[in-house]
């Protein structure tokens, strides 16, 4: 607290390198980096950069978790109900996937063989489920079948996300509400299961109403008008 | 075809090596194992090894592949009704992952940087989709979101599957329930933004009337009749 304007000039210094850090490792797996390939990308000597990172490994690690703070800046709508919340912050992480690129591909390239990292991501998976059921008023947080639903669900957004960058013609928004009803749907089924989870009514009939619709459509078509049903 | 008897014996000793490397890859790193060190730990010469595979790299491919294989060997119940289809479908690949842990490792020890790898995982999530997509007759092949819908909700699928070796009090019949209702309700919510594809209404109404179901129970607690329950 005695120097902060040294240290708000050094903190600034450390996230331009970490910025820098995110461009490159989303293009060369770690592995293939030195030290001195990292500073003169950052386009700095080898010794600032020593000055802020022990080494390489050091250097790695913080920039994973510059990507995953650059991956996180969607905040939840709070204003909003939380299926339109939901539907919200759907829209927003897929905008976030396409300008956050780089950070997207510094953790897609994380490998499954490195324990210290996989756990980072391990931990920022159960942060996000938590935002998941805090947005779900009445989900009880401690059962476990509401976790691995949560937890399910985040691969698919996950998966949705990857893919969505190799075909981004898709529009977002569809995306986005197949998500949603996704997970609506999969905490009903598992409030069925376990009676400890709750999901509150406006939220199951966002979707409960939907599917209604798409059900009576599709027997609409089935039984021609005239055969009445 | 002039020597079958020789041919099995070969298939045979093959198989047998890379059921042996699937057991030693699902618990070393790929980059750690020597070609000396997977000899031994088949139990035959170095000699032998390269009588099969033409090296490491060789053998590191096929040994994936019958991971792939491995966990493949569930095939659809075709005489049951589509929704039972996939929840029957559901719980044995849930049986599977517990039944070939190491097949599943391996398959999630694949570095993200291994282009060929990878590729080979994504015909495989793209055969995986195709499967899911004819097992819900009606729903067109061709369309772009509905592709999508299938491949995110595989997402969960292999999400849930990771989850439950990590906490397998969770029953797989539950999480099998859960991802069933998720496809549906997304494919039914694909469905409303794009036209051309149909979910029939035998497998929509197995959701539906059990999103109703969860409905009326969430209302009914919240407005008990005369106040009383």
């Amino acid at each position: 607290m005695s120097l902060p304007r040294t240290r708000l000039a050094t903190d600034a210094r450390r996230e331009q390198l970490l910025d820098a850090g995110v461009a490159l490792l989303a293009r060369r797996s770690w592995e293939e980096v030195s030290i001195d390939g990292i500073a003169s990308a950052c386009g700095v000597s080898r010794g600032l950069l020593y000055h802020y990172f022990s080494g390489k490994r050091e250097f790695y690690v913080a920039t994973v978790e510059q990507a995953v703070a650059r991956m996180h800046a969607i905040e939840p709508e709070l204003t909003l109900p939380p299926t339109e919340q939901l539907r919200v912050g759907l829209e927003r992480y897929f905008a976030t996937v396409a300008e956050e690129a780089d950070a997207h591909a510094v953790l897609r390239g994380v490998s499954p063989s490195d324990g210290e990292l996989q756990e980072l991501l391990e931990r920022d998976r159960a942060a996000f489920a938590d935002r998941v059921l805090a947005g779900m008023p009445g989900v009880n947080e401690g059962s476990p079948l509401a976790h691995a639903t949560a937890r399910a669900w985040i691969g698919a957004v996950e998966q949705a996300g990857r893919e969505w960058l190799q075909r981004p013609e898709i529009p977002r928004e569809h995306l986005a509400a197949v998500l949603a009803d996704a997970l609506i749907a999969s905490m009903l089924a598992a409030a069925r299961l376990d009676p400890s989870i709750e999901v509150p009514p406006e939220v199951a009939a966002a979707v409960g109403g939907s599917i209604l619709e798409a059900v009576e459509a599709a027997q609409a078509e089935q039984s021609p008008p005239g055969g009445t049903r």
